[in-house]
């Protein structure tokens, strides 16, 4: 059944008006030598369709571009390919594209967000949204937060789990979009590399040395597509007891 | 050869620094009772592939939300699915991911717009760019307007052209969506439909009956995944020869 | 009868508060070597005026301002004397303008467009006020959207219509700035000259080439004072119809 | 010699390069029984058009919509007719008129104000041009301001000067304006009237007993044509002085 | 009793949901060789303070940035440690701080200005909250306008009055901050000084000897702690009268 | 010696014109029965105070509203006395004070947050600021962040450290403000109470049952104005030692 909104007709939306409407949001955005560019979309995407087929829901078409990635996160604008936006354009856009789905009767919304940097601005909107419309149920939460201490502890079981600022390209996101869309990892780029001092700060200009030259926050050995459908099934499981929970 | 920006890692995307980078823009929009609501983007994008294999360019994620669907042009707020942005949304939108690109050293920018009501907000952002970035040169067209003489004479050969305001999901789109998604296409829920009268002005609020409740404003009968071939490959040569003089 | 608002004291106003406000739109904007920059506002005042007796009507203050003229169809930036507004200063400019008329009481609303590149944003403020104030009814209408097929077969008696799009400072501008302000038109300084090649794209910056050295799109010979009163009776005529059916 | 920019052709405007360009910003208010409520646009347009003659300027096309009448100087939105702006928009309203002046190459912009309440919009859209373009030379200033103490004397002979708060409709105001637009002045309208208590703050919502029910804020008797030219002559020959300093 | 917002525990503050709640609003602006650059800050605080004595009210943190100091009437971006805020910025500070207010169920709102350029800024952001709040009562006063003629008298026994554009950092404010903030007054570094010449017009950019080097635009001679407590006892009773008249 | 910009003279303040500026942000948001609502302001002011006095630097005045308190780090708007700016005006506020001192030519800026909602939309600020002006140097830090390990273990002798996210009104921020203001501080009313559950997504409207009664997310049993003290200093040598690094 399908349930990617981009690929129905208006009257099969239609039939989905009771239904909740999932907005996955990633970013454009450096991912070290063997990931690509969209691994936040990928990954938020790949993740509300699961969670569509479980919750009878349906899934708006990702948001691509997401907020500034940070220098201590993600490398931003020192490497070359990352599209941020302003946080006033992503606030603006999100707050756009749920008051439609909110005009258009629905009264369920869950954002998977899939860009840590994204998420003040997601807030932001929905906040403001919310004071307008009281009566619809608003849930946010970023993939990450969603794994069980199990699913941490399977996929974190040769490497010591780095913290999620470090965890940028590295196994959880690497095994993911293995599983997700292979096609698109080149394993055989891979390196080992990695943040070697955590800043306690945020600095700008934003040295270039913050970030190592591959883009690579902390190692993404041990990545497997099998470490990925793990991820993905039982992130997808705690997503869809928030939202039986919430809607 | 990967010419998708969010398929590309850094490394990849780096190599491409001279190149043109291809923005395709569509809309989340009503398309009649046949065709997906992401007609708009499912073509733009489809083109700017073309166009990118032509002129060695990369394309960027497209855009899937686009500027509201005029009641005259589409049936905007009437018809449930049509998720669209507000002015100055996609202005910022636009012009905010445009800039990143400026920002990584790209001087050649070429817009391939699949939504009408788009085309104003999107050179407003150009122009706004331009004046701070003088050394780049940006394109911005619709994919309607580089269609030949020889071209719509083929498309057009058994049902009068109508116009472009009411070819919304008629035979051009049809066509290229059953030659870039034919999976999406549901000929078999075509009916005849069209606008009886064309208004020489705007109302608001639309008057629900200004459009056909099937959403069509003309009719898509003769469509064929052939016309759409002829005509991506038509439109693909004018743009082809749009960027070659231009950048 | 004074129906100019700039002309009434506030209790004249007052007697219409059930009549429909009529507001005229123009531009500051280049219009050949033997047209005012203020063409674009003088043809919307006029006409405004001409509706207004028709339809026991009030006018409001011309807003002499309007949206950036596109280098493809005026001239733009190109010229000296061309004053534009951004494209979010027209949309609020015309947002509070009309609001204030509805928190003065008023329900209906025409606004008379006289620069083609206004459209869009006119119609976003439109969109946006309608949203909040569903019971006002508001009609957009360029003037050369009402002109007749009669009426244009005897404009162009002689010349060809070479489209609106190059229909800039040409018979139909001064024919009816003829009309209307005859003590501004230089027709001893009228030349012959027009656009050769019209592009299907916008590009930025504009080169120089693209309008011809004279601001001139196409010809305006054959313009006189009589054809423009035949069209500004024409288009009165039409506008007049729309609003009976709408109000 | 024209000096209306809206009246000149492009050709004309361009002669007019390194002249000063005279920016008349009025508003459309209530100004009590007898006057129009464009005074404060005919006032501000009338003296530009005569400081232009002295100093070889020109003359824009005038700002007819001001910033919000306020409660204690001018009634505000109590009074049907008085149609205002928003701060935000006012400020972009100015800012672009005045940039787009700037990038044709003038040097030497002067704001003639004639509303009381656009001040502080007017500065603080010049202040930010003025960080940006620091060669260009801006003045802005209200006509009442301009005023010699030998002239109050003379307009205020048999009434005293009820302070420039109040001086809303009154003796000056309609002298000018039967010296500048006697047709749109209903002297047989008039009637004695004015504030009873004049208040030392400002509260929302306003209450309707802070302005007489005419919108008369003190005594317009005594106002003449004669007076109004005298206080055009002075006034204009005090901004000449200020433009001849400055430019 | 505590009356500061900030010093209490939010149940302090619940018990107040039907007092006023008073805003001081100040700047960060020159003033003078003696006197602090906060003086706009510590006079409005210290009025707020004693005015919600009297009216059993609270104060709201106060607001220590302000609109832009004019040339004219404190020297402006001219002097060091003049640290202003755009008009946009204290439009949205003020509207926002207050709607929080409102949304916390206050029906009376008291903002106590002490900056005179804050002034049309605060009235916008009220006017737009205002629209929205029918139901809330909000008053606006700055301090000079609500002190009575005999203290003004008092005051000014020795030195003429120079009027209020002027009286920057000069007696009143000087006695002000002696009397609120004594240990923050340096006596011994005042010299004479003043403006020569007081301009009838705004001018950009601003010409440096506009204002005397010092910073002071007239004398602070006579200031006294015993007048600081004359003028704030004397604005005080006139705020709570005002208070009590409109809440 | 005064570092705090506004008991400074501008002359004073011009001296420091090579010192670092250092700015405190906080809040007014609830932080349980025991804390006055500035405990985010009381703390960044002391932090900043101390940190200035080691490096010479000078402390702006306090912006003491900040963003939106999250329902689940603070409780947000479900509480009294919370006050908040949406996130576009905290955006502006932060940036046109760094703009204003860079315009006064300081090249060091140092934001000392104290609120956790507040950092996204500072370094939105910093971000759009630093590409304006490259050559100045923006350090932005928490406080929180800047704990040795070792102070750590001395302020959670007793009780477990529940996570930054709760850590709110708890132990450190109690033994802050036992600290920098004892005297705001009751500690007679302190309650045991704290978070049950701690939920790993958004929800809004957010449940009035997230946040315990008390607004207290974690135990503040065992603070004391010692490990204030302790904290205070340890906090204040990371924030030396990252100034010396990084001005």
């Amino acid at each position: 059944m399908e349930r990617r909104i981009q690929a129905m007709t208006w009257k099969d939306f239609e039939r989905f008006k009771d239904a909740a409407v999932i907005v996955p949001i990633g970013s454009t955005e450096q991912h070290g030598p063997h990931l690509p560019l969209s691994v936040d979309a990928i990954i938020s995407t790949g993740l509300a369709e699961m969670i569509a087929e479980k919750i009878n829901g349906i899934v708006a078409p990702t948001i691509h571009y997401g907020y500034k990635s940070a220098p201590l996160s993600g490398g931003g604008p020192i490497f070359p390919g990352t599209i941020d936006l302003n946080g006033i354009t992503l606030m603006s856009l999100v707050k756009d594209v749920l008051e439609e789905f909110i005009r258009d009767g629905m009264k369920k919304i869950l954002v998977v967000n899939g860009h840590y940097e994204n998420e003040a601005f997601i807030l932001e909107a929905i906040d403001l949204l919310s004071r307008q419309y009281p009566d619809v149920k608003f849930v946010e939460a970023s993939w990450w937060d969603q794994i069980s201490e199990e699913a941490m502890a399977k996929v974190f079981d040769k490497v010591e789990f780095p913290g999620w600022a470090l965890e940028h390209a590295a196994i959880a996101e690497t095994s993911l979009t293995l599983y997700f869309a292979p096609e698109l990892v080149h394993m055989d780029r891979l390196v080992e590399d990695g943040v070697k001092e955590v800043l306690t700060y945020h600095v700008y200009p934003a040295p270039k040395e913050i970030v190592p030259e591959t883009g690579l926050l902390a190692t993404a050995r041990t990545s497997s597509a099998e470490k990925g459908k793990l991820l993905a099934e039982d992130i997808t499981k705690n997503y869809v007891k928030v939202a039986l929970k919430e809607f």
